[in-house]
């Protein structure tokens, strides 16, 4: 028999599980950190599941169920009983709670509700009433409390009592009678302070904080931008409701990320948290179904402006070499531009009434752009072409048609620059998402101007 | 006069600014966030960036600069005499100060450290060690150390001579006589156990560690993945040299994700840590060029590919009305299948050896999609397009153009989902990054197998 110390306890887990052994499973989830359990819950089939859970018991099942993708989480719950349920339900922290609520089926959410206790009830409740992607739906309203005329010592008795049932106590907050908030203290203050201290001397001012109707996105770039642990969350009356911690702003900030990202490439839907190899085929196709379809529709456009101006292309086929190439410039300049927007958008970097220094800055990237590629191409067409011999006729003007296609080039990647920059703001403005208006989609538009204005160009300078 | 309760303190600093006033400035100051002070810095002029260092002095300039984006240090710091650069470098946490010799030119590197006493002069040497993007060069070495046979109390004593100097006390680390890391205590444990526990009593276990040399990323994952709010940074000997805080794992997160997304977008070179307004228009320009020519050579492949294709065009043009779509789609679907895998590589999702259920996942969803795109477009050909009266000859087969469309449009669709799956999983084996396999390069590539895959199929289809 191998030496148990040298196996990784996540192995030990799955062989426990394969061996059907509730002894060695309890003894190695013990030993595991409650991320990687819910990592290894999402490769289990339904049976392994159901001897998972019923061997680790709701204690620990608590933890693992918090950390599972939402999409997984109401199948979970059903291998409990309704005795061990009440125990979990109970057991998890107001936040994750609320999450879980937000992602059930209704059926379930009424089933949960009758298995919680009166003063969960009343706290779940009053949570649900914020939407699940503000700050107020993701805060947790375990925090160290405590006025600010209490000593150091009163305080430690106060945290004390309610030291199991606070998430953190990085940071205890300091609020007034009505409990509104009034200022910070930092725990380690607490430690190394005299015991007679007042709290007041040592408290400092809570400048940053949040609405609960803030959005989630807000929250972390606030947590982010100043460093904080955690970030207090406040009604328009300035009551301390709770806070958002460091590793909620994480996880925000991750989600978003990966939405935008999908979004830029056409992927539709709400990003479901299982990783890319649990999500089944079926609906890795419903995700992506939409906008494809969408978006060959809108090809057929370029087609048409394509079909159109066949007599154009039939007298000089040598222009269908360079059709693909200027089509193509202004869908990845475009795309460029509006993918660094869209970026400094979610990152906050763009407010109002910069629209103008915006547009200045792209039409000036995309003229020095559009310019570059337009000499490049023309360069091209002058020295090298001509040796090809591709096209048949021999009085061939070379330098017409490099005029034709630097001037349409530089046409067209000014035009889909300046494009890609204001789609978004214009999107903002009109309050859709920045990232809808994605480079696939913006490409597909682009491609319509291209073949104009190629074409277009072509003909007038070309005298066809 | 109005009443300066009322105005924000940032709009304060502008007018003082504005005004040279310096006791009015340097009182907002006080009254504002590091963090906002370096956002308003960048929107000085060289001027007024003098003005502002000189009248807040080298203290508060410290966390100004600490929190400046990186192309802007060296300027900055070139604002101060010698004796204020001394103050302020030693004044700088160590890993701020690593940092900045990261960044600054090698010039400036040997005069800052010229000014650096003995042991900063130590430190920083050791910490330079460490590549810019590893955990060990990302770490702060300020870290609270107590050993396991001291007794609460002493533990305190020790920490509350080191309190000035811990950049965080949130976790304290247990070493051993050699400083081998052997476990973790939360300060919340020190402030409500009795002074006389002994610390062997109470400390955990420390299973999350990082090796000095890993990735940075690889620590931000660790620390999101636990929620941790600092990861201990080891050497191979397990020595504790310092500690990753979540706030670096927060800068790190959103650094890595704005350079996917560009990098997707093809945008090249390092994101330069500027927000979009404040950098220049010939550094955007920089960082876009090189993909848009490079992408435009390409294209001309699939130029070439159309002009050889011309007889097969000028038998049937109505081909021409869905060339572009065909093309279109390949690009479409193989962008989603490669943004897909990109973001699960870089969220640690996908090890070696799940190639092959990457591959079949993504030809399922590949042909599901094909297969979609295929009967949208016939139905649209065999039901709509004959009213449209777009072709010339009255026997034309919509029949033969629906299949051949079709048929195109599926295989297309399937490759180049596969290939986008694929590509970035084979520039992970070969060491490169799979971002720069991006969806415009990805595009240019699909556009050449799109026309040969439509002119063939076309060709055989409909005999021409």
């Amino acid at each position: 028999m191998p030496d148990n110390e040298d196996i990784e306890p996540i192995e030990l887990i799955k062989r426990a599980i394969d061996a059907e052994d509730p002894s060695a499973l309890l003894a190695a989830a013990h030993d595991t950190h409650y991320a990687d359990l819910a990592e290894l819950y999402q490769d289990l089939n339904d049976a392994e599941r159901d001897f998972f859970f019923k061997t680790i018991g709701p204690e620990l099942a608590t933890d693992v169920v918090a950390e599972l993708p939402y999409t997984l989480i109401e199948d979970a719950l059903g291998h409990f009983k309704p005795a061990q349920l009440r125990f979990l339900l109970s057991n998890l922290s107001d936040d994750d709670r609320v999450d879980i609520f937000q992602v059930v089926s209704e059926e379930a959410q009424v089933r949960f509700f009758s298995l919680l206790g009166p003063r969960d009830k009343e706290l779940t409740k009053n949570l649900l009433k914020y939407e699940e992607d503000t700050a107020g739906g993701r805060m947790t309203t375990h925090v160290g409390r405590i006025t600010a005329d209490m000593t150091v010592k009163q305080a430690i008795t106060v945290l004390r009592r309610d030291r199991e049932d606070a998430e953190t106590l990085a940071r205890i907050f300091v609020v007034d009678v009505q409990g509104r908030l009034e200022g910070k203290i930092r725990l380690r203050d607490l430690a190394f302070e005299t015991w007679d201290t007042s709290i007041r001397d040592i408290m400092e001012d809570a400048d940053e904080f949040i609405l609960a109707t803030a959005d989630q996105e807000e929250a972390a770039r606030t947590l982010s931008k100043y460093d904080l642990v955690v970030l207090p969350v406040v009604d328009e009356f300035h009551h301390l409701l709770g806070v958002i911690t460091y590793d909620d702003a994480l996880e925000i900030l991750q989600e978003e990320s990966t939405e935008d990202i999908e979004k830029l490439a056409g992927i539709g839907g709400e990003q479901n948290e299982l990783s890319y190899l649990n999500t089944s085929a079926v609906s890795h196709f419903r995700r992506r179904v939409n906008w494809l379809v969408g978006l060959a529709f809108l090809s057929i456009a370029s087609g048409y402006v394509m079909f159109r101006f066949s007599e154009t292309l039939e007298k000089a086929f040598v222009l269908s070499l360079f059709l693909p190439m200027v089509v193509a410039a202004g869908g990845n300049s475009g795309g460029q531009s509006a993918t660094m927007v869209i970026r400094a958008l979610a990152l906050g970097e763009i407010d109002k009434g910069t629209l103008f220094r915006i547009a200045w800055k792209e039409i000036r990237i995309g003229l020095f752009l559009g310019l570059t590629l337009g000499i490049c191409m023309a360069a091209f067409i002058t020295f090298i072409l001509p040796y090809l011999h591709l096209t048949a006729a021999p009085d061939f003007s070379f330098f017409k048609l490099s005029l034709a296609v630097s001037s349409a080039l530089t046409l067209q990647v000014l035009s889909a620059t300046l494009l890609g920059a204001m789609l978004p703001i214009g999107a903002r403005a009109c309050k859709l998402d920045p990232a809808v208006v994605s480079s696939p989609s913006l490409a597909s538009t682009v491609d319509v101007s291209g073949m104009v204005i190629y074409f277009t160009t072509a003909t007038f300078i070309l005298n066809l």
